[in-house]
This record gives C-alpha cells, structure tokens and sequence, in this order.
C-alpha cells in the first residue's frame, strides 16, 4: 500500500497563488494528484511503488488552458525560485517527468485543442499535450498520418514526443520525431515564447536545441509537424535468418538500396524463438508467457527459474541455434498504393534471399501488426510476479552494432535474462532494443503487505531492506549496461530521452559538451526553475 | 588602385606573439595578406575594392597546422581580447569573413590532411580546411561522393560549408550539408574541443548549433560526413512550362512523389528566355552577353539600356510570354545505376507531363551540366562594366513560394533587374535563387583612375561621391528585397549564410530567439572573440 504524499506548506501557497493566477481547477495539492505526479512509467518508480513510497511528490499539479498560462506559471516560479517540471501523458520510462526538488508539475494535457492540419502543406499545427492517438485518427479523418507510432501512442502527448525525441514504430521510413518537426513554439525560463521558423533557419537551428532538451531549457507548448497521405497499401513479411549477423547484414543492405521500408525488425534469437514457441500468436507475448512456452513450465516456475540464474539463462541461449526474424513491412500512397507497396517489398525480398533470408510469408507480419502496442501494457504483472524488466534501447553505426549488442549482452548476463531486437534502423546505423528481465526482490503481495500500515515493525524492516537490494539490484543492471554502452562509443538514448536513469552517463557521450549544456541551460533558464536535475543540469 | 592596409601596432605584436606560439611561417601582417582576408566574394567588398577601399582589414592572418594549433590561439586571443575571424577559402557571398573590429583572420585551410575516407561505412572525416572539389575528386577515386556540388566547390571548404549552411546543385537528391553532416569538431571561444556524437544525440542536438553558427560560437576544425557510392547513371532532361506557376506546381508534385531527383532547377521566364535567345549554349551566360542576345545590341550598350531603367525593363519582361524551363536530372548508383536512372526520369516526366509541361530532349540538361559553375565566375566582369550584381537565396514553403516571388519581384524592381531560379527543392518547400543586376556607378575604367594616387582631388571627391552613391544604392536594393522576403514570412537565407549582408534582418525570422542566440554566444564565447559583429552578435 502506498503512503500517499501529503500536501506541504509550499504547496497550499502554490495553490493559492496559482489559483489566483489561473482561476479555479487549474491547480492542486491533493494527495492523489501528487502521487500521479511522482512517477511516470520508469520501472524504478514502480519498484517505490512496490516498496510503498512515492520519494519524490512535486508541491502541486498545474493544468495551464493556454501558452499565455504556461507563461505566467513560468514568470511566477522564475519569480518564486520554484521547479517547474513539464508533463505530458506520464509515458516516459526514464523518469525524465519526476520531480526531484519539489516544485510544480506542470501538466500541458490541456494544450490539446482542434490540431490544425493542411493536407495540402502536408503540416499539422498541434498542442504539446494533444494525446498521440487522438491526433492519428484526426489526422486519419482528414485523409493523413504523421506516420508515428511509438509504442506509448495511447498514453504519450506531442509535447513529451519532442521533448525526448520520440521514434515511432515505422521511422525506418517516417523518420523520428525530430526529423518530422518543422518548428516549435516553446516558453522559455524567463516567460519568453519561441516561435522558430518553419524552414531552413538563417544562423543556428533553434528547433534542433530544443528537441530533446526533456523540460530543462523550455517548455513546448506547440509545434508544426510533416504529415503523409494515409497510405493506401501495405505489404508485411517475416523471413528468417540462420543467425543475427546475417540478418544485420540485410537489415544495412536494405537501408542503403534506395527503398523505403516502413517495417524493419529483427529480433535476435531468444526474441525470436519466444515467438515461434509461443504458437506464433504474438511477438510480444508477455513475457512470463513466453518463458513458459519456452520452457514447458508453469509460468511463476518458468519466471523464477530464469531469475535465480540469469547468467546460465543467457549462456543457455547463446547455445541454442541462432535463427533471427525480421518483420519487413512497405507502404504505398495513393492510387497504386497496394502495388507500390508490393514492388518495394518483393524487392526487399530478394535483397533478404541473396542476404540468405528465409520467406516466412506475411503472417508474422500481420502478427507483428496486430500486437504492436501490447508490450507496453505488460510489464506491470512482472512486477508483481517478483521480478523487474526494463527496456534500453541504444544505437551506434552498423559497423560498430553486433559489437554493441554482444558487449551488452555480456555485461548485463549477470544481472538479468537479457532478449533484443533491432529496430528504427537509418542510414547510419541503426537502434537496438534491450529488454531486461530481472530478479526484482520476493514476491510482491507478501512484500506489500508487510510495508503496508499493518505491518509489524520487523516484518517491515525486513522488507524494506528487500526493497532496497531489489532497487540495487536494478541499478547494478543499468549501471554495467550504459558502461558497456559507452564503452563501444554508442548513442546512449536513441528514443527514450536521458531522464534520471540515464543522466549520470551523459558525460561520456557529450565530453567537452557538458560545458555548452550547462551553458545553455544558463541561458535558457537563468533561475534553474525548469526541471532541475534532468540531464544533469 | 587599391590602398593596401598598413600593418598596425596591434598586428606587430600579433605577429610576434602568434610566431612564438606557432611558430615560423603561420602569421603575417603583410599588407596584400591583410588585404586578401578583409574581403570574400560578398559584391560589396567588390565595390569597396572598385572605390579603393579595404574599410575592415584584420591586423594579422594566422595559419594553424593543427587543431592544437586552433585551440592555442583561441586561448591566447580570449586572453588577450582580440578578436578572431575563421576563414576558409572566401568564397562567401554574405562579408561572413569579413574582419569588423580588426583582430586576427584565422585561415583554416591548413587544415586539410587527408581525409579518412570509409566507403564500407559510407563516411568521410575531413578537416575543416580542405577544398572541397579537392575533397571530391579524393572521394570520387574512392568510388564514393559527397553529393555535395555548390557552384563554389573550387573555391570553397568543408568548414566554410558547415558555418554557413551550404546546400549544392543537387541537394533535393543529397540534402544540404547540415543533412550530411554526422559529427562535427570544433573549439569553443574558451579554447575547448567540442567533439559531438555521430548518431542520435542523448539531449540536445549540439551538431546542429554548431551548422550554420557562422563562426560565431566555434571554429569548426572538422566533421564527419555522409558520403554515398559514385552514381553510375545519369538521365537529364529540359522541359518547358507555359507559366512559372505551373513549373512550380511540377517540382511541387516531383518532390512529393516519392522520386529522388537530383538536378531540379526551374528559371523565371526572363532566365529561360537568356538561355534560349543566347543560342541555347549555356543557361549560365554571363549575364551582359545574355543581354546582348535579348535586345540584339553591343554588349555594353544592352547593359546600360537595361540598368538605366530597370523598373521599365523589368515590367517590359513581366509582358513577355512566361515559358518557364525546368532542368530536370537523376542518377543511379551500381549495376543498375543506368536503367535506375532512366527508369526514375520517365516517370517525373510522366508526372511533368501530366502539370502541362513539355519535354525538350537531353539537351537543356547537359548544357546546365557542362556549365554548372560557370556563373560565379563571371560576375566581376559587370562590375567592371559599371554595374552591380548579386544573389539572393531565399526559401519558404510551397503556399507561399509564387507569393515570395513576386513580392520580391516588386520590391526590387525600380532598383534593379531580376532574374530568379527556382532549385534546392525540399519537401516542405524551395529556395528561390535572385539574380539582381543593378546601377553600380560610372564606368569603372574612369573611376578607378580617379581614385588612384594621381588623380586630381576634384576629379577624386567625384568619384568618391559617386562610389558612395553606388554603395547606397546597392544597400537600398537589398533592404528593399530583404524586407519583402520578411514580410511573407520567408527564410532570410537558404545557403549563403548571413553574414554582414543580412544580418540586420535576422530579428524578423528569430523573434524571441534572438535573446536565445545572443545567450548562445555567452555561453560558447564567453568574451565575445569568435567573429564579433556577426549574427548581431
């Protein structure tokens, strides 16, 4: 059971002040606002939800109506010395929404009017907290896409897109959110609002220093996106690679041949064979599901099989046969949308022969196409079930990529039962995606009761310190996995954003760098109000 | 006869200190070098250089051999408060390189070992200095190209390219070269070695705020760039529109089609007509020979004709029948680099076609490749002749591009003669590409006598007042144009940087952002040596 955080002397006067500032229901103090407030999807916060707490509840909760309120938050907490942490849908998994100094969450989900869309400019004009689905299917209604499909697209908002440059499921041929963003309003740290220019700008990109900069320079309030005709044909596909190295191999080929691939997966094997021996239902099964396909167990078993020894678990798998299966997927526009579509994926397809690829037919497909979005909805029961998992994705050039993936999976095997695919491949390189599965502390239902208000004094000790070594655990995990990464010279946040879990790290990507952050954060934000303690700033 | 520039006290010592420093044979206050770095190709530097005139010279040129070479004069520079000017080879057309408050010229160009070229991986580190035909043809022998062609590449360096924003001829294929670039190396103003990351960046983009910064935040002393296999085919093609308008709905609907076309240059009518009148030899005539085929007189005497009243010539054009040529190019690379070629140029003529448009065979597109950068070579030849000449490279998006045009079309046309492409097409929008030939002054020929050491002073104070009346004249064209440009929302410049040319007008297209920039410029410069007074910095 979680304490819920309790209203502080700095939050009834923010509440008060606020009020007075923006009327009525546009602020609050309430416990349960708070607690909504401290977390978002980062696993680690849902390990202090286990062990009951909640560390880090900001003073208040805002909702500005407009950027004109964005602006007299941003002068009253400039004024105040307050934090100000920006907030979109909470999806982030990273932390980069928690507060760490108190201060006020400021909610943009009300930044969320009618998008302006121009099919004909191929633009769309939309709030920082239009919810990303909502924004699809108006774009759908009018005859476009944005072509961005995270995979939080139900629970994450325009704002926290670009904030942690969000890729979506098809950027192989989209694009990432920054490469669709034409210019962003934004307000600054002292109240000024930025409006950049929607083309090629004269001297340096503004819009570029703003993407990614995660709440800590300004706040996005709005922004003018590319967007496509909605595509009329789609052609999907699964072949099968005798080992991962081939189907890198083809996965670069098939990034430089000129065509454009909207789907482009590979999973490595113990990804793969989890699909193949979970009936081929689903790539994304949940994953205790699969560990009981794959090992013919009951599903709590198979889990605490694989946790007690994540070292022999990988090892296991590296010694099973190294088949690796990639998702390939085109999309045609227009009148000969179906058969452009089919002409891109048939020569896709014999690039992936010659690669030494397998046709597996459409249905992994369809399959893919139909589970793209559960995998995000699913972790929470692992939680519960005693372990953690959490998701790293990493990217560097193609030459360096198998060396990456191998590095990672060799400092993490200690730790935890380790699965990847390659994904948001580009030109250069291409991302990775970890998924982590851990020993996270004992079984949850005993361990909260026994944090819960009922709880004997010892039986609470006890678990606490559980909590603790599971949270140490999980840190030990990240920590020699961002090592390694950093090690082979990758990209430490491809899509996710730097918040809390990775910001320590930053330094070894950025160097010199860290200087001209924290310069600009001087300039950006003189008063440091503007999520303090993200990217170390 | 050009006054030289004096050595001064401040350049003595500067010549002492930097030798101790660098040693022999890397910095000079010798006069004709101070003279060859106090001007680039801006026009107006030609009409100083006309009214024998070095009004901004350094007071010394310095030449490091090495990035450790930069940084020690960057040190020694912040300490002692002296101002620093990157240059590259001059070739600008904004005064970017233009010393205002005297201090050293800081040559790069000896930065330009051999570049580490990676066809596996597709990449090219290059140093700052190094030329970029020179860069190219190393490429090319190879097998690779940078697909990077400005009609400055003889001229012109990798670092001159990146501080400006560069785009070349067949940008819609390759991008601009903030498109190419993965990583760039630079010094700070505090002497620090930036290195950013060659991939998605954890935070902020800090590749992107160093593109285009004009030398005013930090000396670009390298980067890594995207390079591509050398093409095996190419197909080019001329095709004529009835109207501009509709040459531009075609390259509207080229770009949009999913075709990568690497030549795509629409001319105005009074640019298709030059081309055709001159015989059809060359659309880059020099511009008083194209006059000479237009009004069928001596080169000269068309010249005069059309400066004396260019409002009367412009709307006697605006009259003419407005066939508009589109030069229309693709290439392929490999095997199949031939038919790939081929096979894409059918089909964007398929779809000219289908906008009205009217093929004319191969021809045009040779001739536009065989005299490709031809014309930036021969526009002193006018000044000479007692005009002025110059460009303007602007862009916005499709909406808005026929409106820009004409705007800028009107403004400008009491002062001077235009003549406009279309080129560098994106997808959300063009540059426009103003050719302006305007009344510079007298002939030349009379006028530099009078400013030479033996004139008479009433003959020299007349032919002072006149170069004065020339430069104002120059200026009111330009601000006339520049203010048009603002007006309609537009990008002040797509290609040529800012430089002392526009940089007046830069508050209209950065708002707000202008505080940001100068704050930028705090924080990567803290004492304000980087190229003072530029981007109003």
């Amino acid at each position: 059971m979680t304490a819920l955080p309790q209203p502080t002397i700095l939050g009834k006067s923010l509440v008060r002040d606020l009020s007075a500032l923006l009327g009525a229901g546009s602020v609050s103090a309430e416990p349960a606002d708070l607690w909504a407030s401290s977390r978002d999807c980062w696993p680690r916060t849902l390990l202090w939800t286990k062990a009951g707490r909640a560390p880090h509840p900001p003073d208040a909760v805002a909702w500005p109506r407009d950027v004109a309120q964005v602006q007299a938050i941003v002068r009253y907490a400039a004024e105040q010395g307050v934090a100000l942490i920006p907030f979109g849908a909470g999806s982030g998994v990273c932390g980069g929404t928690v507060a760490v100094r108190g201060g006020i969450a400021l909610d943009l989900k009300r930044l969320a009017g009618a998008p302006r869309v121009d099919l004909a400019a191929r633009t769309v004009d939309a709030g920082a907290g239009l919810n990303g689905q909502r924004l699809e299917e108006l774009l759908n209604a009018a005859g476009g896409t944005l072509g961005h499909f995270p995979s939080s697209i139900y629970c994450s908002t325009v704002g926290g897109w670009l904030a942690a440059r969000s890729a979506g499921q098809l950027s192989s041929r989209y694009g990432k959110i920054e490469d669709m963003v034409l210019s962003v309003q934004a307000v600054d740290g002292t109240g000024a609002l930025l409006q950049t220019i929607d083309g090629p700008s004269g001297g340096p990109d503004l819009t570029q220093l703003i993407v990614g900069s995660e709440g800590t320079l300004a706040v996005i309030t709005g922004a003018r996106l590319r967007i496509w005709p909605r595509p009329t044909g789609r052609w999907l596909r699964g072949v099968i690679f005798k080992s991962t190295a081939r189907g890198l191999h083809a996965l670069h080929q098939l990034m430089r041949s000129g065509l454009r691939p909207a789907v482009l997966r590979l999973y490595d094997p113990l990804d793969t064979l989890m699909a193949g021996k979970s009936g081929g239902a689903a790539l994304h099964v949940p994953i205790p599901g699969a560990l009981k396909a794959l090992f013919g167990k009951g599903q709590r078993e198979a889990l605490r099989l694989a946790l007690r020894a994540p070292m022999l678990m990988n090892r296991l798998v590296n010694a099973l046969p190294g088949s690796s299966l990639l998702i390939l997927g085109f999309e045609g526009e227009g009148e000969a949308g179906v058969e452009d579509a089919r002409a891109e994926g048939e020569e896709a397809l014999r690039l992936c022969r010659e690669a030494g690829g397998d046709d597996q037919g459409s249905a992994p497909g369809e399959r893919w196409l139909a589970n793209r979005y559960k995998v995000s909805y699913r972790q929470s029961p692992l939680f519960s079930a005693g372990a953690f998992v959490d998701t790293m994705e990493v990217a560097t050039t193609w030459d360096r990529l198998e060396r990456l993936y191998l590095a990672v999976r060799r400092a993490v095997e200690g730790h935890a039962f380790v699965l990847a695919h390659f994904s948001h491949a580009y030109l250069e390189g291409c991302s990775i995606y970890f998924t982590f599965v851990g020993p996270g502390g004992q079984s949850t239902d005993e361990s909260s009761a026994a944090l819960g208000p009922l709880a004997r004094p010892a039986q609470r000790a006890e678990a606490e310190r559980e909590a603790r070594a599971a949270e140490s655990r999980y840190e030990a995990c990240w920590r020699a996995a961002l090592s390694a990464v950093c090690d082979e010279g990758a990209t430490l946040s491809h899509h996710h954003g730097v918040g809390l879990a990775k910001q320590v790290f930053l330094p070894r990507e950025h160097g010199e760098g860290m200087r001209q952050l924290r310069a600009l954060k001087k300039a950006f934000d003189p008063k440091g109000i503007l999520n303090p303690g993200k990217l170390l700033l």
